[in-house]
């Protein structure tokens, strides 16, 4: 106890101001990226593979070689993609906003429907919660297992028309690190939701974000499966750069059938004439292809690996019995769970100069049902800072243990 | 006749394919901005003036040093300024949708207020048109005058608490070139519309796009106005560097009240995390300042000069009593009005290879009343193709005048 008591008084004094709170890349990421900005310069002929000058107007869903980029991160077909401006948010959040107003394919807009639900694994990421409130749609909890999403429980929940979406971050989920099963994707492409205009809102924001090369999660390709379960349609899958090159900088993608694409290329064309292609090129001149983008991961990993490890291997040595935590295998989170006590731990955290995100952040309507779960983003600090606030966080869970 | 026939003859055996459809930039002109890419770069060091990493997210509304240059291309402060992507016109679109779902400021949402409508001066930019038509707004066609709309008539429409909004081009107008008057401008400012979010949706898309350097149109400044009117929140201004410099890759901003402003980024932060930073940071490099950037607009203006000023020689010289046309100081289009035979021109011009844009595009749904307004776009061309161009236009005109 007098032990603690001392700890805490050491830091208290240090006055420290560290910030858990994003997952946002740190600097030594955003200089891999750097040398993509020499990539296209005054010297560039501007030209895309189809004779585009990305300078000028023109080319709604982007070009093609980098929509090829995009695919090969999804394991997708070009023609599948299109590729929007710097954020994936942003296209989730028009694909719901568009839904609302002009309706999915042929039906009508939701807000014609009466109430609109929605399936949120839980715990899930804060910012896709926040689009449903913010629309007013009701969000429906599902306990996000191991393996993905309580399958039960969702294939039951769609038999109901007013059911119209699940959000799902099938590769290393935020907050939680797990991936979904290949029964899981299955048993998701083969939903048959009451709804025709029901899509599964596939967020793969961590699908080459992974921190190990020989512990690669590979997750069943959605789209295929989809396809194969005779539902080509059911799936948005949403993808980007943004933790590959520049958060600020970046290009994002809706990857779907030819169907939905069609429609929303219907909708977005009073938009937009069209997203920024000058960073499309740039991001294909860097990375030439795939492998390119895979290689730049490499060296994210090779940062962001010592972070994680440290956290792994403090918490195994100091929280045994305390809490439990997830040990990811890629993704930007560590998530804790200290039931009754989420709270308290964040609270005292705060005292102590470490800022963690509110607790509730992971639920909709930021209610967290057992005050248990708080989400760590170890990514954004040097490894010296990460080594503090680690070391703090342990002190604040076992002062909230007594 | 004789005559105009073997002219016909000439120039459809030419099997040419020319556009004038479209308000793009020419290559010249792209390539003014290229040295653009090259200021930011690997050696760079990514930081805004207050501090924020561009590479990185955050800075929903922009950089302040960006909010300075866009402010500065219309006389605002840039404290009223909300920076986005690469397109005003998904600015503009964004707005209206966030009022049909959200509401303006407090406001219900326009999707609980029954019937919509909107003041559309004529002719007008199809792709405003377009927008409205797509959310199902009526739109109220109103003549626009040498100096701005029709006042007397926009002041009793405004007594309609159905009618939210305005769409205005107050320089070098697309498509006629016309720009407003101050008494326009005045009486703009002073509306006391019915509807309490009802909002005057201010294009100032040409306000840099001069011609020559010693006839600049200046009107006056409609926030300031609005401001003295004691109407601070009537209006939404919109301006881009899309023709400053590249419409792939230029900036948007909307600028506004503090008030408007608060309650747009309450909406805006579901949907993104921030726009693109880097390609802030890069326009400032490039131009410094206002001054950099006005530079820049003259080097445009001598490319485009030639090619308004040989449409206006030829037109002088053959289409006087066979049509009407615009002589504007700035801006893209050159308007031409032959009543009752637009559409005949237009397929003339087809006939012999020249694409022009659908007659009716000026208009609300589609409909020329007097089949007559005929938009030419003649910035993309080279000057040779543009006098090649012009002379098929002004042989269709008089064709379609026996």
């Amino acid at each position: 106890m007098e032990d603690l008591k001392a700890k805490y008084d050491e830091y208290k004094a240090m006055n420290l101001s560290l910030n858990m709170t994003r997952g946002k890349p740190c600097k030594e990421q955003l200089i891999l990226s750097n040398t993509m900005l020499d990539c296209l310069n005054s010297k560039s002929d501007f030209l895309s593979a189809e004779g585009y000058d990305v300078r000028n107007y023109g080319c709604l869903d982007g070009i093609k070689e980098c929509k090829k980029l995009l695919a090969d991160m999804v394991d997708a077909q070009p023609e599948n993609v299109f590729i929007f401006g710097n954020s994936s948010l942003n296209v989730m959040y028009d694909c719901i906003a568009k839904s609302v107003t002009h309706g999915v394919l042929n039906n009508k807009p939701w807000s014609k429907q009466g109430k609109i639900k929605w399936i949120c694994p839980v715990p899930g990421y804060d910012r896709h919660f926040a689009i449903l409130e913010h629309f007013g749609i009701e969000m429906i909890n599902v306990p996000l297992k191991e393996d993905g999403p309580d399958m039960d429980l969702v294939e039951k929940l769609v038999k109901d028309k007013h059911v119209k979406g699940i959000w799902c971050v099938p590769v290393y989920s935020n907050p939680s690190g797990i991936s979904y099963s290949d029964e899981v994707v299955r048993r998701l492409a083969n939903l048959k939701p009451k709804a025709p205009d029901f899509r599964i809102y596939w967020d793969n924001a961590y699908v080459v974000h992974h921190l190990y090369d020989d512990k690669q999660i590979k997750v069943l390709n959605i789209l295929d499966e989809c396809r194969k379960a005779n539902n080509p349609d059911l799936v948005y899958e949403f993808v980007s750069t943004s933790k590959v090159t520049f958060p600020g900088g970046g290009v994002a993608a809706l990857v779907t059938s030819i169907n939905n694409l069609d429609s929303i290329k219907g909708l977005v064309k009073y938009q937009t004439i069209g997203p920024d292609k000058l960073n499309q090129l740039r991001h294909v001149m860097f990375f030439k292809d795939i492998n390119g983008l895979k290689e730049q991961m490499r060296k994210h990993a090779e940062i962001l690996r010592p972070k994680f490890e440290y956290i792994e291997k403090r918490f195994s040595e100091e929280l045994v019995g305390l809490a439990k935590w997830t040990n990811p295998l890629g993704g930007y989170f560590v998530t804790v769970e200290v039931p009754g006590r989420a709270k308290q731990v964040v609270e005292k955290a705060k005292e102590l100069g470490l800022s963690l995100v509110e607790v509730g952040s992971a639920f909709p309507y930021h209610k967290d049902p057992n005050n248990s779960v708080i989400r760590l983003a170890p990514t954004c600090m040097d490894q010296k800072e990460l080594e503090l606030a680690t070391e703090i966080f342990i002190l604040s869970v076992k002062l909230c243990s007594k």
